[in-house]
């Protein structure tokens, strides 16, 4: 390995192995850990790598433990990388009011250029470089065929990182994501908190602003819970139905009806997920 | 509803609900909270009904939240129905020295005759009784189908319930069974400890003495890894497939290389186990 990564736990599960593993992050300054499942595999075989960005107050561990992507993974052969979701430890300075929705586990997937958050808040570089070096290095991984997926917080990191690399990734979808964080109450909060008051800076992490300034990718696949509490206020799903319509952009958004924002709501439908990117992956 | 049950949460989930519930338990004095997943159906439709039994430390909502088990039962058509793994609550007699292996989390799926424990630890009755009654009194169950299964100690509850039940439960599995406990340091402890030295007694609480002593079912299904740190000192399936062997009964025993006691191994194996219930549950 280029870059020493320590295996914390390593389980075989579905045939392939879940592992959680830890560095030391020069981009964040922090110690990181995320998790990654192998499919078995002939040891000379690559497989495409599907990304995972979860939600605020998330780590590694719930779309882990709860996610039930591991049995379709094997099936199609998939490697799952799920990284965390904000810079952590000791000096890491948190939300003042130690509020869910800023700072430790909601790092947002961008870089901060706001104090005191600049020097560790770093999670676009971490997922979009950082990241992505390690899991070429160390696991048997065709970095040519990657795609990307999250949930809310993570939907938005996986939407706007998608749109910003669409030669990258084949495939990109989400599960509930803030798909339109300049127009919400939690984005309002964390791209001013990270980035400034300064709003242009923003529509840079704004999927519905992206689509708005040119950015392009030929499809796009949104679940969202009908019965979950953050749709109206945080998740507007209809602004990015909107943007994408005028884009040209081939959306598909399913409104599911009764399901919530949980890892019960996400598990029902990630094995759907999960086709749509290996179709994806193996046509690109 | 017959019983006052409190619903603590209800989550839709692969078409069904996932419940977690409370009630007053008569039988043990204390509340108990335990989970039933019951997929989509009509109002008019019953179901069989799955009951698993969890292991060591482990309450409902370790196979709620990691079993995996929630798609092909929504599939099947089963009722998947989780309860604790002993009373628990003020007042609650637990291990004198804390310890994981006796007391709260450790029921062990007996009736205790022994003091300070025969008040509360009555899990046999609960299982068999009690929860019943009201599985059968608030959900769309058909009772006439039932099946069983658990793991480790729940497994162990599983076996001796399923073979000292064998026209109640039409299929009867485990994951990594505590097979003899007479013959292990777990089992030991814990039948000692709830039901006293008078090893007699214990005969009723091990499924390897029970076969020996006549007790029959037609066929059951054990998977076990054999990267089980307790596989060796505690859980010795050889000593259970010697037992079906000289007994007649048809154990399909499968040592699974390389996977260990934790739920990515149940959840890896979930599937094939309710497939082999719900088979044997529509044969019924």
């Amino acid at each position: 390995m280029a870059v020493p990564v320590e295996t914390l736990s390593s389980v075989k599960c579905f045939g392939g192995e879940q592992a959680v593993l830890r560095h030391a992050s020069e981009t964040t300054g922090t110690d990181m850990t995320f998790s990654v499942f192998v499919p078995d595999c002939a040891t000379d075989q690559t497989m495409p790598v599907v990304w995972y960005l979860s939600g605020l107050t998330c780590t590694h561990a719930n779309v882990t433990e709860k996610g039930e992507f591991r049995r379709a993974c094997a099936e199609l052969g998939l490697i799952f990388v799920a990284p965390d979701t904000s810079p952590r430890g000791e000096g890491v300075p948190d939300d003042p009011d130690g509020a869910y929705d800023f700072g430790l586990g909601a790092g947002f997937y961008v870089d901060a250029t706001q104090e005191p958050f600049a020097k560790n808040y770093r999670m676009w570089s971490y997922i979009t470089q950082e990241l992505p070096e390690i899991i070429g290095d160390c696991f048997p991984a065709d970095m040519m065929r990657q795609s990307i997926m999250g949930h809310s917080m993570g939907g938005h990191g996986a939407l706007t990182i998608g749109l910003r690399h669409p030669d990258r990734f084949k495939a990109v979808s989400a599960f509930a994501p803030i798909a339109a964080p300049s127009q919400v109450p939690w984005g309002h909060k964390a791209l001013g908190g990270y980035l400034g008051e300064d709003r242009a800076a923003w529509r840079q992490h704004d999927t519905v602003a992206l689509i708005e300034d040119g950015a392009r990718i030929a499809d796009l696949l949104v679940d969202q819970g009908e019965a979950d509490n953050f749709l109206e206020d945080q998740l507007k799903p209809h602004l990015l139905a909107e943007a994408c319509e005028k884009a040209g952009i081939a959306l598909t958004l399913r409104m599911q009806p009764g399901y919530d924002h949980s890892y019960y709501f996400i598990s029902t439908f990630m094995e759907d997920h999960l086709r749509w990117h290996a179709e994806r992956l193996a046509a690109g």
